[in-house]
């Protein structure tokens, strides 16, 4: 038995199977195995948590045991998990981190402010899913396709921080990066589409529970937005900064930055929620150094790894949020040179990814997949 | 008794009532007088037809009669407006348009290059809502609040075709013209989060439809898009041309040139479909020949025609295409200065305005009362 079972995943929004894992044989049954890492998940039961556990399944991702960690409330909850039964732990309980190689965090930045240091301080190395050390200096901040260099000096049984970035920076890079590595991107103006599964499971049930009770002629529930989210968009909820721009937006900016370790490098972003359960869309147009004609992006965007084109004119179908749930490549399409500039210097495109798969729970598994390398 | 009854207008996202013009006092009954223009609506058994009898009614646009023009199809439908009782007749009946001082076309491209000749042959000023005519050289395109000039040689009684821009053209440049004015823009990148209701009425049936039917985990029925739309978001459903722009988007480009006579504004755009009902949101980027800082902006942008200001960063609250619908103004906010830019040359806004209102019937019936003047 999977995890699956136990993910909140609303039935008319998953259209698509659990995908296996396509590039290595899945014959041999690796994930519990003597000779993988001990693995702690904290924040198992929220909507990453559970992808972890999916991802973990899916990837057969090798671990010697398994700890559950999650707030007081949820401990004592049973997950069951590859034919065995596991009961989740109080994270802040003493000695949880005891003898833990990678612990995978995602339950907020609180959360990881005050409990990371100390699966460090026991020897683990944290893949942190939150915004709590992206912009340190000393963190590294990784999307596994785009600078695997970052993690040189992190090593299993040597406490570290890795942070995982933002799920619309993962989702727009993916994408981006090897265009930018052939033709340096100058600019960058990201417009979002962003799902609910980024403010969380209860934010994709609110989704569900509003859209039922407007179509009821009801007044919507709003616990999780101060504002009726069903049949409406609005600008992402993060607090906005003396800038104007919101956080979200402002991770855009920042983590684009590091990740590329490129300081000059210009971002812009727009970050808008719209009702979609668990992929992200974003709007990109770019700006580049150097000529880029969009043959020549297309055959880099084809031959990239975790990559998908969907880009058919004729029949107009282009890349979707649905399309991508539950699926590890980010998608890319429109695929078109920028008309508004000139000699080939610029170019639109359109991504999606889903925001629980590769915008946080898989790119975190994958980090963890390079300490075992 | 108005056409409100008969609109179809699911009580699920019109929260506001109909607005009463606020500019012009409204204790004298106004509309159906002897003084005013006879007047005729073609396709006024449409989304946008039916909305040219609310803003008629709303705003006491004076007329001496009135004709409901619709496919033959439609023909013999009775349609209860202002007290009286009208049977639609059929727009390719002979004479139908004599004695019309105004025709208000809404029916697409296809009736408008068929009839709205023989309606300016008999004398009438059509104003037609299609994509027919826009980019005729002869054709004035107009927003009554940007480039009334445009209007100058069309007179009431002299038979004549003004265009109405297309709906994502109107909603950008009521928020962008001022600031154009002001400080020159060079470049725009605009990204659009486009409501059923630019597909029409029963693209808005189709979407609540979809919505019932993936809520009880069936299957979506797909006439109208050829994908799935509750709960998502695709690429614009218009022909892709051969640069790989859609028609929405090239309506944007060019539909922005021929509106500021600016052969050189360079503009590119994404247009994307959003599960959202009646009206439309754009994120917009904007690149300044002069300097523009946000407070000057800002001022400039309260100071505009038809334009709200919803841009409160302590409370979270911008334009949304909820609070939008059925309003007349567009409104704007998240006006911040653009990190990526230089020296005060860069804005971001976002825009919101009811696509069928606004981006349709008001504009028109904007134009018809510049020829009453």
């Amino acid at each position: 038995m999977q995890a699956a079972a136990a993910v909140h995943r609303p039935h008319l929004l998953a259209p698509s199977p659990l995908r296996g894992r396509t590039r290595r044989p899945s014959t041999v049954r690796m994930a519990l195995r003597e000779d993988g890492p001990s693995v702690a998940i904290v924040g198992a039961t929220g909507a990453v948590g559970q992808e972890f556990l999916r991802v973990i399944a899916a990837r057969d991702f090798p671990y010697r045991s398994l700890r559950l960690l999650a707030s007081e409330r949820s401990a004592g909850k049973r997950i069951a998990f590859e034919d065995r039964e596991y009961t989740v732990e109080d994270l802040a309980a003493p000695g949880v981190f005891e003898g833990i190689d990678i612990a995978l965090f995602s339950a907020g930045g609180g959360v990881s402010r005050t409990h990371a240091r100390t699966a460090v301080a026991s020897g683990a190395v944290v893949v942190d899913n939150s915004s709590a050390f992206r912009m340190d200096p000393e963190v590294p901040l990784v999307i596994p396709e785009v600078n695997p260099e970052a993690m040189a000096n992190v090593r299993l049984g040597k406490g570290a921080i890795v942070a995982n970035p933002n799920c619309s920076t993962i989702i727009c890079l993916m994408a981006v990066t090897p265009l930018h590595r052939q033709a340096k991107v100058l600019r960058m103006v990201v417009s979002t589409y962003q799902a609910a599964s980024g403010a969380g499971a209860a934010a994709m049930e609110e989704l569900k529970l509003q859209t039922q009770e407007v179509l009821a002629g009801k007044a919507p529930t709003c616990n999780i937005f101060s504002q009726q989210y069903a049949f409406n968009i609005f600008s992402h909820n993060a607090p906005i900064l003396e800038n104007g721009y919101n956080e979200e937006e402002m991770k855009l900016v920042k983590e684009t930055r590091k990740i590329w370790n490129d300081k000059d490098v210009r971002v812009t972003a727009t970050c808008i929620r719209v009702p979609t359960m668990r992929a992200h869309g974003e709007s990109v147009n770019l700006q580049f150094e150097k000529p880029l004609d969009e043959d020549t992006a297309r055959e880099i965007l084809r031959a990239a790894p975790g990559l998908t084109i969907s880009d058919d004119r004729a029949s107009n179908r282009f890349p979707t949020p649905l399309e991508v749930s539950d699926k590890d490549e980010v998608s890319v399409g429109r695929i078109r040179q920028d008309l508004s500039q000139e000699d080939n210097r610029g170019l639109d495109i359109f991504v999606c990814g889903d925001q629980i798969r590769k915008g946080a729970a898989l790119n975190a598994v994958q980090i963890a997949e390079m300490l075992l390398k």
